[in-house]
């Protein structure tokens, strides 16, 4: 499974600074087309992809049986067509009925990116913020957490200003409607988004990355790994992501010029 | 955020067996509306809906600014519209480009439980597995994932039969992802689903369990915790639901009658 990972220079940040060549995964856009129409653009890992858009097609009743398939065919460019056996057809209704939307990118990562540098949704500013601050976040995001700990269910979204202290948590089964409520409080609020840090509990993916660019929020932390293109996003904008915030440590992706130079 | 947890009896096993009532993250979905017509459904943990609507509509780019909206309405019954402020209106075709499908479940969790009831996708049977051979299983997951050790960024989903056997294991950066590669690899190789369990290493959430329980596996288990809507969904099939299945233990949420009486 090696397209899933990609090596990408990071600093990781523990008792001293480490420059290194870190693994990430690649999160990269899909495309299945079913006898030449569009059914879906999901994000996910490169690999295994054919199998990806049969047990798509299996698993959310767009077809009956893997018999009901002729062929699955890569078009290239993130694109692949399964091809329904002859005398096989498919109710079209069941292409809006079965997919609720998630909260993300548009057609493809690339596209989307376009579209926000076109915007111009992101300041260039963004707070600066101090190692301390950072590693001091990690503890209160879970004290904070009202219902983490009762069950181990819950994604939670915080924002945080320079100081380190933390403005409003959200929580949901979901990290992007986590991270939609906190957003929405926040600019329900007129609060100064570009002057805050945005904290999620888990993975830093492209989704969540570029919600935060949209709403104008350039630094981006997560409490585990950060996604090769939630990185590329941010390369492009400007932005700054840390993963890996947890245990006295992190590791730095992109957007140095937000790390403040006291040691705390 | 108390909605956001339900009580549930379930069964904890660890060196022997404890009934209790545990604490269950709620998923229920959401119906978002832009002035009368559905923008999207999201799977979420009710509470701050308003907040959720408001921040779905300004990271989707759906809207510019929180002016643009006049009010956010709970329509009841998982429905809420979003009214536009006077003179802004919202080009349609973002409804159709910005939203990407996800692997999921259909307009809302009731609906889809009747479309698989009605389809009787899922045989009664599925295996019978051993409290030990459960055990047994996150250790093997760990072993035979490719990427995990080096990122810690990617989901893995694995079949296994009942003496433990790990026939199959995907990874992806999305939980379904990994679970529909797993269904479309072994669908495609005609291997008897109905007789398999799925092991996902996080959280059993109804996505997941709808997944399987459309490609007929009854045995769901997770690393993690189980959402309320996916036991739901267990119960009403029969299916049986393991969570937190690490650390020599486990908790059983629905389905006991798939767990073995040897000790192991």
């Amino acid at each position: 499974m090696t397209e899933a990972i990609t090596g990408r220079p990071v600093m990781r940040y523990r008792e001293g600074v480490e420059e290194l060549v870190d693994s990430l995964v690649v999160e990269e856009p899909l495309e299945i087309r079913l006898d030449g129409t569009s059914l879906a653009v999901v994000m996910r890992s490169p690999g295994n992809d054919t199998d990806l858009a049969l047990g798509f097609a299996l698993t959310e009743g767009i077809i009956d049986r893997p018999g009901d398939v002729s062929a699955v065919t890569e078009l290239g460019e993130g694109r692949l067509n399964i091809e329904l056996a002859e005398g096989v057809s498919v109710d079209p209704s069941l292409f809006q009925r079965n997919f609720y939307s998630t909260s993300s990118c548009g057609v493809c990562g690339k596209a989307s990116i376009d579209a926000i540098r076109v915007a111009g949704a992101l300041p260039p500013a963004g707070p600066v913020v101090d190692r301390a601050v950072l590693l001091s976040l990690p503890e209160k995001l879970l004290e904070l957490q009202d219902a983490f700990s009762s069950t181990g269910g819950l994604h939670a979204a915080a924002a945080f200003d320079a100081t380190g202290e933390v403005l409003a948590v959200r929580e949901d089964i979901g990290r992007h409607n986590a991270t939609d409520k906190l957003i929405g409080h926040l600019a329900g609020r007129d609060w100064p988004l570009p002057s805050l840090g945005l904290l999620v509990s888990g993975r830093v993916s492209f989704e969540i990355t570029q919600k935060a660019a949209v709403a104008g929020i350039s630094l981006v932390c997560g409490i585990s790994a950060a996604s090769s293109l939630a990185v590329d996003l941010a390369e492009e904008l400007g932005m700054t992501v840390v993963g890996f915030l947890r245990k006295g440590g992190f590791t730095l992706y992109a957007g140095s010029e937000r790390l403040g130079v006291a040691e705390g």
